[in-house]
This record gives C-alpha cells, sequence and structure tokens, in this order.
C-alpha cells in the first residue's frame, strides 16, 4: 500500500480546498469568478509564472524529466532581477551580476554552460567613509583605529554567533526570536554598541547588503539572512571569497539566456499573468493573451508581487500579510565609464564603501581583463533610492561623478559613458535585490513562505532557505519546487 | 485668458505622460500591453473603482454634478470595510461602525438620510487589564494608583503636544520629522517612559486604534494618525465625545445603501479591475466583465490594494514604494449575544481594555435600545489577529468566551451566538481598519499619497488629511477627488 501522502506537510490537500470551495462562511468571502476555459486555451502539466532563474530552473527540471511546461513571462526578456545592459558598447549586468564559492547551484550553470568566471580586483587600497570621515587601508582591513577595529570585530562575531544558532527552516524556533523579530536590526545594532562610527557604518552596510534601510527591517530576519548566505563578512566583502568574489566574463544574463534556449517555444514573453484559479480538476492561469490549464502552477515572480495576482479561491490570509508586511527593497545600480581605470595608477583598487548618502556600495572595480575601457560600478540603496528613484538619470549621474571626484580626484570628472538601471520603476521587479521582512512578521505568519495552496507552488529568491535574495538562492527555490512538484503522487 | 492649470499641483501632466511612454529608457521597462478598446467596452465620464465609503461619495458628488459616472465593485454589496451582518437575527455591523462629534461628513449623511444615532454605553464600571493585572474604574477613569495616573497623562499629553507640531497636509515638515520617522512608536514610548504598565498599555491601545503593533509603524506616522483624528484620547476612549461616541440604530451600512440607491445603475458588482491603462486620449479600465473607457478614473480600494492593478504607463516608483512599505493592518471583529446584558446587573459597562492577547479592545456594550439580546462586541487586533486569522471560527469563539467569563463570571460562558469578521481573509480588504506606514516612509515616499498620475486620482480612507483610516476619512476622500476632477480644465 502506497502510503506517501499526496501533498508535503502543510500544504492544502483537496479536500481542504473543497472545504474552502464549499464552506458557507468562508465563501461569502469568495467573490463569484468562475473558472475560465476560453476556447483559446491551451494545456500544460505545469505553468511557470515568471522566467528569472527560479522559474527557469523549475521549468527545466521538470521539462528534463518530461513534464509539459510552459513559462509566463511578462517581459520581453528572461532573467528577472539578472538583466543584461551595455556601457560604453560593453554588455554589462544591469542587475543581479556576482557569484560566491559557496554558491555551488549557480557556480555549477555557469561551468555547465561553458562560462568564464572574473576575479572581483581586491587588491589594493580601498576607502572607507563613515560620516564624512575616510580611512584607507588594503585588502580586507578598515583602517580605523585598532580600538574601533576590535569592536567591530566583536560585533560582527556576535551577530554570526547568533545567526547560527538560527535554524534555517524554521527562523522562528530560536531561542528568544520573538524578542529579536520585534526589534528592527537598527534597534539591535544601537543597544549592542556605543560606537557612533561603528552604528553607522553598520546601517551603511545593511542598506548595501539587503537595500532597506536598518530600521525597516526585523533583527530575526536580519539573523536569517546572514546565516543563509553563510556569514556576516561573506556579505559585506568584495572579492576574495566573498559573495561577490567573481563577476561572470560574458555576463551573468547568459545563463538565463543559456536555460531559456533549452526550453526553446515553451517560454510566452510579454504575457502578464492576471489571475489563478484552481479547483478539484487543476488550475487555470490568466493572462491577456489567453489562458492556459495545468494541473500544477508554480509562482516564481518576486514574493510581494505574487499577490498582485488574483487568486480564485483566494489566498489563506496568512499568505497575503506576509506579501504586504515584505516589501521589496530597493536600488539603483549605476556603472560608469572612462577611458582607462586611472585609480589603479594611485593603487587604489575602486573599491569604496560608505556610510553616507547616496549610496553605501559606492564603487567597484569592474573593468574588463583587457583594462579598457575602466569601469566603475556602485549602488544608491535603501532610502537614499526612495530619494533618487523616479528622478531624471542626469540627475543621478552628476551626483555620483562628483562624488567619485572627491574620492578619486578630477579624472574622475569626465566619464566616456554612465548608465543606470532604477529597479523600483521597473513594474515586474519594483525592486531589487530582495524583499526583507518588517519586523513582528517572522514569528506570526513567517512560516509559511515555502507553504503550497493546493496546486500553487511558490519559488523565487526569498522562498529560499540558502542564499536567499541571491541568484543562488533563486536557483535552490526552482529546484525545491521542482522536487515538490515530482513528489507528488499521481 | 484662462490660466489655471490643467492639472492640480504636482499631477502627471498630458506632456509628462507622452514624455514618459514615448522616452526610450521608460519605454524600454514598459511592457507591450496596447490600449484596448473591446468591443463591449462603455464609456463615462469618470470611472470609479470601488463602491466603499470613498468611492460612493466621489461617484454621488460628480453624479449630482451631471457627469456620467459609473462604479466597478468587485463585490456584490457596497461599503467596502463598512458591512452588516446578523447576530442572534439582528442586523449589526461587522465592519466600520462608530461616528464621533467631529466626524462632520459622516454625521451628515446620516442626518441627510435620517438615520439614528444610538449613544455608546459608558456609565458604569469598566476594566483595564494590564499584564494580566487588572483594574476597575468609573467612566473615562483607568482605576490606576495616582503616580501611574499621572505618568500616563504625562505621556499623552506629550503624544498630543507633539501631533499638535505637525501640519495635516505634510507631515514630513513638521521639526525633526525624519527623526521620528525613523522610529518606531513602540521604541518612542520605550525612550519617554521608564512604567512598564504606561508601556503594555499603549502597546495594547495602539493594536487596538492602527490595528498594527507599536513595533510596526512609524512614530512621525502614530502622530500624524492621532493629529488626523483629535488626539489620542479621541482615539482611545469609547463613547462620551470619542471618535466611538454613537452608533447607527438602522447599521451604519445603510449609510452606503442610501448612497448607493442614489447611483442606480451606475454600480456595477463582481467586477474586479485588473487592468488600468491611460494616454493622451483617455483612460481604460479592463475587467473580467469588459472594459470601460473614461475621461478620468479613481482608484479608491484600500492603498496596498490599488497596486494590485496593472497599470499602463506602470505607477511612478514612489507611488509603488509607498503602498508596499504601507500593509494593512489586521483585525477580526467579534459579537456574542447573551439572553440578557447580565454585566448590568452587577454595575459594568462592558468595556474592557486590556495589553493582553488575543484582543486589546476586548469588548463594548452594543445592546439595542430595546434591552434584547445582550450584546457585546471586540477586537482581535494586530499582531494577535495574523496568529488568529484563517483558523476555525469554534477556536476564536473559545478563546473569546473564555475570557468573557474571566472577567463577567460564569454567566458569559452560554452565549446564544457568536460571529466574527475576519477581515484579512477577505479578498478585496485584505485587512482592516486601515494601513499603516511603515517607518521610513512618510520622509521618503510619503508625500505621494495624494498625487494624481495623469488620469488616475486616488481616494480612500488612507489618502485623507483628516480622520484617516476612519469612515469619515472615506467621505473626505471622496469630496476631495471629486473637486480635484471637478477643478480639471475642460
Amino acid at each position: 500500500m502506497d502510503k506517501k501522502p499526496r501533498r508535503p506537510a502543510g500544504a492544502l490537500t483537496r479536500r481542504d480546498l473543497l472545504r474552502v470551495l464549499g464552506s458557507g462562511a468562508a465563501a461569502a468571502a469568495i467573490p463569484t469568478l468562475p473558472i475560465i476555459a476560453r476556447a483559446d486555451s491551451a494545456r500544460a502539466d505545469v505553468v511557470v509564472v515568471g522566467g528569472g532563474f527560479a522559474g527557469l530552473t523549475a521549468a527545466r527540471t521538470l521539462h528534463r524529466a518530461g513534464k509539459n511546461v510552459v513559462v509566463l513571462e511578462a517581459r520581453n526578456r528572461v532573467g528577472g532581477r539578472v538583466k543584461a545592459g551595455k556601457i560604453a558598447g560593453l554588455p554589462v549586468d544591469v542587475g543581479g551580476m556576482w557569484v560566491g564559492p559557496t554558491q555551488t547551484r549557480l557556480l555549477e550553470l555557469i561551468k555547465e554552460y561553458g562560462l568564464h568566471l572574473v576575479p572581483e580586483l581586491d587588491k589594493g587600497k580601498n576607502i572607507l567613509e563613515v560620516n564624512k570621515r575616510r580611512f584607507v587601508a588594503e585588502g580586507q582591513a578598515l583602517g580605523w583605529d585598532k580600538q574601533t577595529e576590535a569592536e567591530y570585530e566583536r560585533v560582527i562575531k556576535q551577530i554570526d554567533l547568533l545567526s547560527k544558532q538560527l535554524p534555517l527552516a524554521a527562523p522562528w524556533t530560536m531561542p528568544r526570536a520573538e524578542d529579536y523579530d520585534t526589534m528592527s536590526a537598527d534597534e539591535w545594532f544601537r543597544t549592542s554598541t556605543k560606537n557612533a562610527l561603528i552604528i553607522e557604518i553598520l546601517r551603511g552596510l545593511v542598506r548595501g547588503i539587503f537595500t532597506a534601510d536598518a530600521h525597516q527591517i526585523s533583527f530575526l530576519f536580519f539573523l536569517f539572512y546572514i546565516r543563509s548566505g553563510d556569514n556576516f563578512d561573506a556579505l559585506a566583502s568584495l572579492g576574495g571569497d566573498s559573495a561577490q568574489a567573481w563577476t561572470v566574463q560574458e555576463t551573468m544574463h547568459q545563463v538565463a539566456i543559456k536555460m531559456a534556449a533549452e526550453l526553446d517555444g515553451k517560454i510566452i514573453f510579454e504575457t502578464p499573468v492576471r489571475a489563478i484559479s484552481q479547483d478539484d480538476n487543476g488550475v487555470v492561469v490568466e493572462s491577456m493573451k489567453g489562458s492556459w490549464s495545468a494541473d500544477e502552477v508554480i509562482v516564481a515572480v518576486p514574493l510581494p508581487l505574487s499577490v498582485r495576482i488574483q487568486y480564485q479561491p483566494p489566498l489563506p490570509s496568512e499568505r497575503d500579510i506576509l506579501a504586504q508586511h515584505m516589501p521589496m527593497g530597493s536600488v539603483i545600480k549605476y556603472w560608469v565609464a572612462y577611458e582607462k581605470p586611472f585609480w589603479r595608477d594611485t593603487g587604489f583598487n575602486g573599491i569604496v564603501i560608505s556610510s553616507d548618502p547616496p549610496s553605501n556600495l559606492v564603487c567597484a572595480d569592474l573593468t574588463p581583463p583587457s583594462g579598457s575601457p575602466g569601469l566603475l560600478i556602485g549602488f544608491i540603496e535603501g532610502s537614499n533610492a526612495m530619494k533618487w528613484t523616479g528622478h531624471p538619470i542626469e540627475e543621478r549621474k552628476k551626483a555620483i561623478v562628483d562624488r567619485f571626484v572627491s574620492f578619486f580626484g578630477p579624472q574622475a570628472a569626465h566619464p566616456i559613458d554612465y548608465e543606470d538601471q532604477d529597479w523600483p520603476s521597473d513594474p515586474w521587479s519594483r525592486g531589487c535585490y530582495v524583499a526583507s521582512m518588517a519586523p513582528g512578521i517572522m514569528t506570526t505568519v513567517g512560516k509559511t513562505i515555502r507553504q503550497p495552496f493546493g496546486r500553487i507552488h511558490w519559488a523565487g529568491t526569498e522562498t529560499s532557505e540558502r542564499w536567499m535574495g541571491y541568484i543562488d538562492g533563486a536557483i535552490r527555490s526552482g529546484d525545491h519546487v521542482a522536487a515538490e512538484i515530482m513528489a507528488l503522487k499521481k
């Protein structure tokens, strides 16, 4: 006798679904949207909503296993928060771009597709700026006085120790979870050190890592995120064995292109999904280009955007509350091209980290191996991005170039090109890199994050236990959801 | 020469819109959704999305002024967060229900429609519970020791003084606005008093007033909300001249019914709006029941839900960021009916305020003037509602009735009826009473809250300067947006 359950633990069963659909009290709240099977309706085993790394990974795995899949993508391209652009004629990533040594799923794909890694430049002098004071150091050192350096190390060690107490699959069960969850990361910083420089740099690093401000995110979520991505230094550093160790010579976006090539004809572009209905017979996914019926659907869009689809029956309230309290981070990524990487002439590696507006990861050197053009990239993050989003690009260019001049001198005043990507303005991401949980959410409704709802399965980097917020996490979420569907009893 | 501007200040002009639609960089991010004018398309001067108090007020005003309006409502009823239900055969409000003396716009409507006010019972003994300690007092008194009472008065006075420094139209300009905005209300409480009882009761009152937890809302937003609704006591009290002074004998929902009657044939039910497109020629509003073309559209749904519609061109990023960081409060409203209001026999007025879970406004007496049945109503708010939403109603009934027994004795154990309304489960409200701004939002993107976007105008209680979060605020927002449209140059 086959005793394997039809559904993963915690999932809504078919019986639950019928109960929801059939019960008097709940039914009263459900709008009378009938399941539509239009004449132009097409059929698949699994519909995947969103062709970012999560959706592509899941679709690829299911396709290889013989499932009939279709990917519905709102844009005219794949990759989601990974996107190609050009500066000074050179193809570059204007979205996710870095990969680190423990991001093994992403490394596997890069290897499989024969792409090439380029180490991030970390040799030479880097600059740290805190409250307008500037420190210059070599490599990973900070350039602070010994006492501040020691205090910084103590605080970071405490963060890493706390994060290691946290079980990735259930962060809400760690000791003192509720205390940490109702406290912002900012408040924990302020109660854990009296050193104003350290508090400011931690705030800057949080904006750089989370694209959210420390006063907006739960400290418990902060600990989860650190644990999900190895440790604090791995997320806060550049080069070395950090999460920002390498870029891809052909652009990271090529990984998405190669995955999409395996799904030739299975990806329908410019097809935003508007509604998903399910009942005991299956699921219907509706878009302006018609509807698809399937056995299961994978929703692989940024978590806060997943509730912008109309569901029938409606999503459980816990899931909707989670999405409402988990806003996307805000970030504008910029690229500045110069004839040559002139900062190297004076021994700088192009890395500037700052606590000051408008950018905290001010710059890193992305000059191609050929040595020309000289490329600096950086980010306007969190509350700074909220202030600069939607402005004309020329205003941002001036602010960034002026800043570069203040760090690298008058040679920085004359870039040959400037481009930036205003992620909050993108209607299908509405922010980047990742959504963060507000205080009080992880311990109340956080446990719903990976719970399927009937025939609806969730993917996207926000749903990954490991490397949440990173490309690697998106791939792992795709693996997870594909396995979840393959495990369903026929 | 007519020099009146075509648009209110801050609005997107037709020229701006063309620029957005035509510019290369922005256009790349815009999906290629064409404006659809289907064969079944209908035409109006103004389309109103949402038939709550805001939408009905705006539609009524524009209709009276001779405009051809249509209201598209997702549900099969009007009223939005005001909704009628029944308990023990008696019609009651399971949503918004109270009105206070300075809520003049709502009072005008109640008078206009010949409905009757019933004063909230406030004479007799009420109960205050803090950290399981119980205090009994008469009327508005708290029953605390003199020292605690004095300290509580001092803190509330400080809140009211600060809130009076704040200009309602531009809270982000008050002194120290950024400091107050990056701080949660909870943190301000803890730095403003050392009295643990007071901190706990303030937390409970915040959940009762905002249906959000003090650690989730910006202190600047908290001050705005207090100022928007007179003062702290007006929001925290019951009966007297508070915001909870009266209910409507025929139910508050009758006000919505009467407004809807004036719009006979103009309200299209069970018509969730999915997309709004605009260009220089007009606006097209799409639903599953076809599309409507118009000159202007009013979006009068709860603010966080307004971004679940697909807009073409996409909304400005600031507006989307605002919606993402302004989640709906969570609340479950319950009604418990007894043969008689037996608590009155021992001198209680049925009012219990608590800092303890699962409910903070534990109960108030809503027994009809006839004296039977005895009715107590109360609320499970904020994080408590996040824990109790989606559970079977019987579980909540047991928790609430057990609680009533602990306050009023064994007679409370045998209600003749119990009903509750789980607002976060309602797909067209996804919470109640109101959306609150998270820390850091009001001073960054808060100023977009009433800014029209081309032909799109925003209403709903969240957009009101006065009585935001209340029915009166919804009506005022309807007045505001109707005036905004009437002022447009033809």
